[in-house]
């Protein structure tokens, strides 16, 4: 745990937010940092959690420990309303959350492996490497670790890694559509991503948690839509970003039946051991809601909830844009990446957090190749996203 | 992983009795084995879910990502209610469970850390070590991996381990009332423990998952109740089997500020990264529902539940002996734990199964010194309790 570089990126930003109103207890702070839904849980979804909790008060519809998988059914449904059946129900294991689960598989995986992660990605794909001990010493001087491998994503390699200048790892986190950056990976990009693992035998980590965020039909949702995928991925995701489900918790990740250890074995049998032994199953009332999600009813509530977040993604990158900043991503992803030439991340996150008081996410967090970026999030009520816009004018960059 | 052995103990239960209603479709079979809630949910704790389900469906109730520590009144109300105030809110931190909570110490605490158990004990400590790395290779024929202190708590030293002759170690698992003996430790056993613990710079991880089935006042419901604790335990415990939330999920864990490291750093400090980093919150709902338990009313409905599962316990406790067994446990406690002089458990665990359909759990599945015991859990339906005992009363051993 010494290793460990400074707390986790969005507590600090948390501090930060509350000196600036110890200062200024006036301050209408607006967050456009972390990825937080905003609007409340849709009709038909509160319905499959109300109906649950009053069954749980019913001797016939009471329900203690369940499968720490998840339920049956909501495993099936998720098999076929997310993944139109190219995964079977047993290949789900629903969980507490994405996070949650990446947590659990860097246990599995242990400290003996060799990694790879984008850069700039997710803090807790490296965070979590370090405390299972799977990474070497870190280096002040590059701000990397030993033994892990960097696969810089920028716009100048289209935010997809130079695979064939890129050292063969045990395992390969990849997030598309991505965060930070909102780059959604091509068929032809994850077709390479998918060869350069079975080449190399590795496993890729997919992190869909922004999945339902892609509307353009060509880009794949899954990495389960490329052939052979599943002897080579596992796929992690979660209800948090489709329906406003951040603190309810339910998430799920897929380990197919095709992906093996070197030995032969099967991988999900190792991921169910660890399931059953340090976890105990996802909130019975967060599965039923994840059910009602999955519905006729509950699908159409999980587009109008998407598509909100998707039009306030639009409405940031059109005004970062008129500002005459270079951005990426903030279409068919929640996420935009603004950069910022010739400043510091935390520099201009510090500016914008006085100037405008609006929070965003300083570039560098996720990574060195992100330093001179900012995260702008999506997530925010409409009239927050407006106002935060129209503070941002005044900026000179 | 590999060194895991065979299935965890409870999903090979459920295996055995599948196979069973496979052969017999027509047998009701009653489980008198894993300690899972049976008795709905009551009706003021229902009322805390549904209302927080209802504001999440608001604009001005909805919450996404809360601390991932837990809601400040949560973690305030179970210092007061709970510890009476022997802890403060600050040290509680609020989680999806004892047993997850488990699994993400042993990643904190890593593969270098020594450890003694209780034996028999709840699986989930060794398992959990197993996992983490923490333990040396199985050896077959004492059925004990290198690396591990065993503690024997057997009748012939009233469950409580001989200290004197227990190695050092640097973390000792404990539960009180236990899991699976249902012994409970006496405050000047625990003065005892914590002695042996602060001589050897150990920390005391305690389980007190069980301790609201306390009802005799001479016996201590925390480990903080005995005199400089705080510098040398952690403990874990879940409103689970309190107020039937086996299935919901929420329990908490106490670092107390006065526990450090050799180094004099915190070991707070590094739990709170974990939590930041590999967990994301206990869900929302839940947490609400642990709320309502901990006022007035929700005190009284815990209460009853409790009394409900103890008066089940009675029932079995008093039904063994008449059989003629020698019974522990089943008095402050959800749980019995009955001697079969000359038996091996799983073989009289089939046998109960086979002729009175009733699930139990083998001793030995919580360790070597568990052989010859069964488990029998108190959580049930009452007349299942009474159809169970009245089965039982077939027996000849």
């Amino acid at each position: 745990m010494a290793k460990l570089q400074g707390s986790y990126l969005f507590p600090e930003i948390n501090k930060k937010k509350k000196e600036l109103l110890a200062r200024n207890p006036e301050a209408k702070i607006i967050s456009l940092g972390i990825g937080n839904t905003t609007e409340p849980l849709t009709p038909h979804i509160v319905s499959g959690l109300k109906e649950e909790v009053l069954r749980l008060g019913t001797k016939e519809g009471y329900s203690g420990y369940g499968d720490e998988q998840g339920l049956v059914g909501l495993k099936n449904k998720i098999a076929e309303k997310i993944y139109k059946n190219i995964v079977h129900g047993e290949e789900v294991f629903v969980s507490d959350g994405a996070k949650c689960d990446i947590g659990r598989l860097q246990l599995m995986f242990g400290r003996k492996v060799s990694i790879a992660v984008q850069d700039p990605s997710y803090p807790v794909y490296l965070d979590g490497s370090v405390i299972a001990g799977a990474t070497g010493r870190y280096d002040k001087k590059t701000a990397h670790f030993k033994k892990i491998v960097y696969m810089k994503c920028n716009p100048e390699n289209n935010f997809f890694p130079y695979l064939s200048k890129t050292q063969r790892t045990d395992l390969i986190y990849f997030c598309s559509p991505n965060n930070p950056t909102g780059a959604v990976a091509t068929k032809e990009q994850l077709k390479q991503l998918v060869a350069f693992a079975k080449k190399n035998k590795s496993i890729i980590i997919f992190d869909s948690a922004y999945s339902e965020y892609i509307s353009d039909k060509n880009l794949p949702k899954s990495i389960y839509e490329i052939d052979g995928s599943k002897e080579v991925a596992i796929e992690v995701s979660s209800f948090s970003k489709f329906i406003g489900f951040t603190g309810v918790r339910l998430g799920w990740t897929i380990v197919p039946d095709e992906l093996k250890f070197d030995d032969g074995s099967l991988v999900s049998a190792d991921w169910n051991r660890i399931t059953t032994t340090v976890f105990n199953g996802a909130s019975n009332i967060a599965q039923y809601g994840g059910l009602a999600a999955l519905d006729d009813k509950g699908l159409d509530e999980m587009r109008a909830t998407v598509a909100y977040y998707l039009e306030n993604a639009n409405i940031i990158k059109t005004e970062l844009e008129k500002l005459g900043l270079e951005t990426y991503g903030g279409k068919n992803s929640p996420y935009i990446w603004a950069r910022f030439p010739g400043k510091e991340s935390w520099a201009i996150f510090e500016e914008i957090l006085e100037k405008c008081h609006v929070v965003t996410t300083p570039g560098s967090g996720f990574g060195s190749a992100g330093e001179g970026f900012l995260r702008f999030s999506a997530f925010g009520h409409r009239e927050d996203i407006l106002e935060a816009v129209s503070r941002l004018k005044e900026l000179k960059f």
